[in-house]
């Protein structure tokens, strides 16, 4: 059996707070290519990979495969955590961490089976050019919707109007007045918000949404490394405006993706949808690329590049 | 066409906070018992009414309606407010402005069609002897459900358990930590919440909900009347267990009167269903017993007869 050197990803303690680079290590052990094996727990995280050994009689040697794995060069995955085999390789793999694989799916799901859009309908994003927005955004103005997005930049704000193709956006950073621009982009109120952030934005969103509208409750991003989560004081909209908000998690929704895969594999090949990645090359850039997550600094799906094919 | 003379009850202005006594007028006027007629503007609500007159097909002089009628003694009903005729007098009339009216309704919706309620499960309740919440209570314990009532008086605690036949109550003002007092009661966690207060009670309670929970918000009562609504802070936990937290206005429910008068018509005869009314007599004491309702002096149902048949 092969022994081979395996550098990993792992954090030094708990964090507290938002990461920072010096919360992780970067540490080089050796393997054995051989089912089970177990030492320091390197993070985890959804990735690609290509079998070397298996132990299950649906997956053999060269086979791709998209999942939870760790973040280390060489990793021992529990047939509970693939998720897929790889079956359409004309697109590029990294795709499978992204627009056809948990984020494209969550991005689905979200949209459509929790939140139930309809055509012509108003749609509010929020964390709009990342790697779950973007695509919620596009599969709402395939669907005939308006749709508007907030984001941390202008660079980002940018990217949601010119490259894809969101009627409106806004940087929430330079907004004085959250609810004033929410109304200023959505005169006539909210059908749908994907809920990727909380607190503030989640207040003045209640304060615009119409009747009957949906919340599907994908992430709050800012409210995570709050000691204190901001309190969200406008929950009485919830009433007079019958609106349902609903968590989600994807790992519900996954017995959709063969369907979900006959919906988006042609819109990528026609180029009728726009996937931004922002690829850091190399495990040892991965502790920065997670931190800079935190503080929005990365444009579109950030994806950690370990091995090339 | 006949004048009588007319006693309404009128606010004097806009009422900020808890609403007084003294923010009301009882005012007497004479009123002609023809269609159309305006002057003051009385307090609206929902009524049992007799027909003395009118300009609808459907209804003739001597039928019993129920619907948004005035705080006065004679009042012109406009048809979009009479939600419905009533057909079965062989209960008390004053249900008709409880469990077999808007308050029997509301529970029913929310409960079944926006809570989604199925047998075995856990459920809460706030404001649990109240119009709706005793309801609640009941139709969960007949659907095979594990039922735990909030109250504010150790008198409303006592008819929860003694009465209304729920597993168990607890009184929120003498609970020094809500979230201990929910985990005591559900130790396994709380499938659906019956929304009736907002605030604290909200945030506690979802820290407690199970996976897949729902929480049908009918009222935020804790939070209408503060210049600041508390913040809800644990919105968070609506994503990794996937809760659906929906507003509800029971007119979108009233499709269902029918369906629901052969539910609970039968319940009330057979005396499987306890229904407790707090009635204030004559129109001069219904600012009283408005004002009750805020500070929660009223047990069960507050109903005021303006007057007997």
């Amino acid at each position: 059996m092969a022994q081979v050197k395996n550098k990993q990803v792992i954090l030094r303690d708990y964090v507290s707070g938002f990461p920072k680079e010096t919360d992780m290590n970067i540490v080089e052990s050796t393997i054995t290519l051989k089912v089970p094996e177990g030492s320091n727990e390197p993070l985890g995280g959804y990735g690609v990979a290509k079998v070397l050994e298996s132990g299950h009689p649906d997956y053999k040697k060269g086979d791709l495969i998209w999942g939870l794995t760790k973040w280390e060069e060489y990793s021992l995955v529990p047939s509970a955590q693939i998720h897929f085999k790889i079956e359409h390789t004309d697109v590029p793999l990294s795709y499978y961490t992204g627009i056809l694989g948990m984020p494209g799916m969550t991005a689905y799901s979200g949209i459509f089976e929790v939140g139930s859009l309809k055509k012509g309908e108003n749609v509010f994003v929020s964390a709009a050019s990342g790697a779950v927005g973007q695509l919620v955004g596009q599969f709402s103005k395939l669907s005939g919707c308006y749709v508007v997005g907030s984001a941390g930049t202008k660079e980002k704000v940018d990217l949601l109007k010119n490259k894809f193709g969101f009627d409106g956006g806004f940087n929430y950073k330079e907004e004085p007045d959250l609810n004033e621009a929410l109304k200023r982009h959505f005169p006539e109120g909210i059908d749908v918000y994907f809920e990727n952030v909380g607190g503030k934005t989640l207040d003045a969103v209640l304060l615009n949404m119409r009747i009957h509208g949906r919340i599907p409750v994908c992430g709050m991003i800012s409210q995570y490394n709050l000691s204190q989560p901001e309190g969200v004081t406008n929950l009485t909209s919830l009433i007079y405006k019958r609106i349902r908000m609903q968590g989600f998690v994807v790992a519900d929704f996954y017995h959709l993706y063969p369907k979900f895969l006959e919906f988006v594999l042609p819109l990528i090949r026609e180029g009728k949808i726009e996937y931004v990645e922002d690829i850091a090359e190399g495990l040892e850039n991965g502790p920065a690329a997670l931190v800079g997550l935190f503080s929005g600094r990365n444009v579109g799906k950030q994806v950690l590049v370990v091995a090339r094919e």
